[in-house]
């Protein structure tokens, strides 16, 4: 039996994507943000929605040098990966302060995250969006995976210090792509 | 050990969002589309973007009418759910077909699904980005919610016939809203 739900409370139920981590560079040092707000927009090449409040740091970072990658965490690096979200990496270098390891990209300045099993190296394709809200498109111009890694247990945040790990795969006949 | 992946791959990777069926009305005829690619873009009120292809039947009929609603399924109508994304609404009355029950709404005129523990009713917000990247930003008016479902089996589309399905959910410190 539906109920009428708080308005304020609504994101809990969608943002349930990928928790992420945005890495950065700017002037030979590194950043990482935390991220679950995103979308795919178009196939290939992949075009990717991202929502970077303009209260961070890497939102500044990305209006300067256009560029990011996109990493995925997993369930072994949970605590590292929210940790991430909890303090500003204009003051501290998150790397070294979460024990991360930056990886040379081929195609961006911005660093792989070494513990993630999957790196996509992103070219900033539109910020028309970015003054309204907050909302970036990117093209991913490399990507990097762990091809071994064949149910990887991907973080997904639902609210709050609530966070759902990826359960069982199960196969649909689908037309969807 | 990271490999190089193939760009026309990755969607695969990133859009493991919530599977959710977008329910329309268009001079009385029902319509639903199955979604996965859609991003919160701001808490409350709610804004959420939505990539809803142009080749797709939704399509006009929310350039008509700039309402939908956005419902949540779980594992117990998977494949209804995913069968919605196969065929056309423009020829099927798909409530019919795969027996789905359409419930009032209280804010627009497009139905609830009632099969569904979730059902958020939208405005159209924004429709600027539909013409270049079939992108509509929402805004959630009425949120409706099953709250006896206390750890949804929601969907996860990781490509093609893949789905992933919610697994446990754990608590990690966090500062994310």
């Amino acid at each position: 039996m539906k109920r009428s739900y708080p308005l304020s409370k609504v994101y809990g139920l969608l943002e349930a994507g990928l928790v992420v981590l945005v890495s950065t560079a700017l002037k030979g040092r590194n950043n990482i943000m935390t991220m679950s707000w995103h979308t795919m927009i178009d196939f290939n090449p992949p075009l990717v929605g991202c929502v970077i409040s303009d209260r961070n740091y890497t939102f500044d970072i990305i209006e300067k040098t256009k560029q990011c990658v996109i990493n995925i965490p997993t369930l072994e690096i949970a605590k590292k990966a929210v940790a991430c979200g909890n303090v500003s990496g204009a003051k501290e270098d998150k790397f070294a302060k979460f024990g991360l390891t930056p990886a040379k990209a081929s195609r961006v300045k911005a660093p792989l995250i070494k513990e993630c099993y999957a790196s996509l190296e992103c070219d900033l394709a539109d910020a028309r969006m970015a003054g309204e809200y907050n909302l970036f498109i990117f093209k991913v111009v490399k990507a990097w995976v762990d091809t071994g890694v064949k149910n990887p247990k991907t973080l997904h945040h639902r609210g709050g210090e609530a966070f759902m790990v990826a359960g069982k795969t199960i196969n649909i006949k689908s037309k969807m792509a």
